[in-house]
């Protein structure tokens, strides 16, 4: 262990050891209210005690930091490079002395090292690594959780799993997986994701867009007004996107340049769930998932990281080129893919689809569940009546577009 | 194969083999407009060819029968039970030449055969099981699909075996699953879930709203107004429940009964995401898993599907018990779980947890992210902005309480 970084403030001594000293906003400092502020942050020390190595965000010249630094042209940013989840070991070298504010996960000084300590920042939602300890129950120190941090992502796991176990009530899920990947994607922001605006795209949407993702749909043909964005099938209630309002970009037609704007758009995400038709067949090619994965997206606030598409299909088989889908797993120009429908289909023992890496395959069960009977007879009662009354049906198919 | 079951409508000669002779009305039923209806459906048979084992709404006797026989008291239901995705043999010796209406999966007569035939409501949202056969291409029946029946459930799938490769990096994922299981559980309508309504939990509760689920909150305080129920803690823009909207009910109380009186208030789910404190640890005990599966969900469509409760650890290991979390799963009170943390952790290699079936358990990965470091650097970011200006911290930890 050793002090791995000490940067100053840029009106602070930049190269020095020591802080621009103003005794008396360091005094108004410790008295938290509203009259008495310091935005400068004078006279004060963060001492970011953490693995900085997997928080770009803090190291000195990141965004972050210049930002901070601006805002608090007073303040003195010292990182210390430790891992306290699996060293709890007490780093007695560093400055505690001067330090007021304190980045730390589970490592923290005793009230008597720390004596100007003012505010500890948990990397944590819950303060159990820190309420047993002296400095919480001895001190009046300001501990924040990270609570709100962890609430995206722990929500995933917590409906990936209870899908997942949902699913599949009589095999055993093996998912292989290749390592080492790129860490865990984040759904928010600005990743997109989808395709196929029917019902089961528009279902994919809702849930998408409470995972806070942007969703960007195709349709075969062009939706440019309020009327032509609705869903007119069958709708289970509190379900879908009835009224079309959840895309922030609606893509269309069926030319090669048409796929291919929406291909190349930017998605992190390709979710296939349009009709097995003449011109569907064979539409995800090795050509179509090279240029899905062509495409950086922009948006990551983490520039580094290069975010290959997830592949999704849940539609027909022969939809999804088989060969392409393995190229491209093999290649990685795509991180994953799950497929509830192969071609061929029931998927050969011995094929090599089994063999991938990073891929869910399971047989067709997707829409599997104890109330499709009762939907079923539901489309089937609304159709009678609509029937027997002369109206117009419900999800009927048209002869020309052949779904 | 063999017609299981003939049913004529309570109007129309019920022991008998006959419809209710009506010409004219059929007449007028096959000119489909608005103008000529014959809502009591006189003189049709609707021909159900399913495997109507697994859909006990279209047998005999069902509400969703006597509904629609009251409704339409001049149809004649006829129910041939074949499962069309199985055995594609075409069922000759049905009364096809008095079938106006039809309901299959994957086997349909040929237009001579069925000469009367005017809709045919397909089992799938596809509509490739029939637009290459003659009776689509060669005739103007109405061909319906199942379209919007499917996408809570494939929704569901897509979801979840996203998350599930998301979250799993570097680590073979192999759910042991015991079987027969029931079939797979729906999410939608009625079935309850989710409790501990932090941050956390309010971001599972957006997740499971865009599910169509109900929602119910468990606080340690009440939260008897608008102002109590918001969300004052840091939150990812577009996540969580910054209001405190989705919930249908809340229940709060950390005696005994109010605990019981939430566990048993007929959940289908319990997702703990409260803070580990000295009244929390053991809160889920073998009494309380026992009380959570007592009771079944009225609710439940299909009154003789018994609904096991699932259960969700994302919170701390010490918060459920393990030996009755064990004692749960095999004796069936809950249908499964999903961990990610657990007593002891990590969980040693033989500890008698892993070899559980129905179980998901993970390494206290489920908040790990790529935007960890982004989302932590901004509560940092927003104290210290705070801090600098004498205002309260977000997500500052209350000595009292503990979290």
């Amino acid at each position: 262990m050793y002090i791995r970084d000490i940067l100053a403030s840029s009106s602070g001594g930049e190269g020095g050891g020591t802080t621009s000293n103003g005794d008396v906003t360091v005094t108004e400092s410790t008295t938290n209210t509203n009259t008495n502020t310091n935005k400068r942050l004078d006279g004060h020390q963060l001492l970011v005690l953490t693995d900085v190595s997997r928080f770009p965000e803090l190291q000195p010249g990141s965004v972050w930091r210049r930002r901070v630094e601006q805002a608090h042209p007073g303040l003195r940013i010292v990182v210390h490079d430790q891992d306290t989840w699996r060293d709890r070991t007490f780093p007695q070298d560093l400055d505690w002395a001067h330090t007021t504010l304190l980045l730390s996960g589970a490592v923290f000084p005793s009230p008597d090292v720390a004596p100007r300590l003012e505010y500890i920042q948990l990397q944590s939602a819950g303060a159990d690594p820190i309420n047993q300890t002296p400095i919480f129950k001895e001190t009046e120190v300001a501990v924040c959780t990270t609570n709100g941090v962890h609430g995206p992502q722990i929500a995933e796991w917590v409906i990936g799993t209870f899908l997942a176990l949902n699913h599949q009530p009589s095999v055993s899920i093996i998912i292989i997986m290749e390592s080492p990947l790129p860490f865990l994607q984040r759904l928010t922001s600005k990743h997109r994701g989808i395709l196929g605006y029917g019902s089961i795209g528009r279902q994919v949407a809702r849930i998408a867009k409470s995972l806070a993702m942007d969703v960007v749909a195709y349709t075969n043909h062009p939706r440019p007004t309020p009327e032509s964005r609705r869903d007119n099938g069958y709708i289970v209630p509190g379900t879908g996107d009835p009224d079309g309002e959840f895309p922030s970009a609606w893509y269309s037609g069926t030319d090669d340049a048409d796929i291919d704007a929406f291909l190349g758009s930017g998605l992190d995400w390709l979710v296939i769930a349009v009709p097995l038709t003449e011109s569907t067949r064979g539409l995800i090619s090795e050509a179509r998932l090279k240029l899905l994965s062509s495409v950086k997206d922009s948006q990551t606030p983490q520039g580094q990281v290069v975010v290959k598409p997830f592949v999704t299909n849940i539609a027909r088989g022969p939809i999804l080129d088989t060969d392409a889908l393995m190229k491209a797993l093999d290649a990685g120009w795509i991180r994953g893919a799950a497929v509830d429908v192969t071609d061929p289909e029931p998927l050969p023992e011995g094929h090599p689809l089994w063999s991938k890496k990073n891929l869910i395959i399971t047989p067709h069960i997707s829409a599997m569940s104890n109330s499709l009977g009762h939907r079923i007879a539901d489309v089937l009662e609304l159709n009678l009546q609509r029937f027997s009354e002369g109206r117009k049906l419900v999800n009927q198919v048209s002869r020309k577009e052949g779904y």
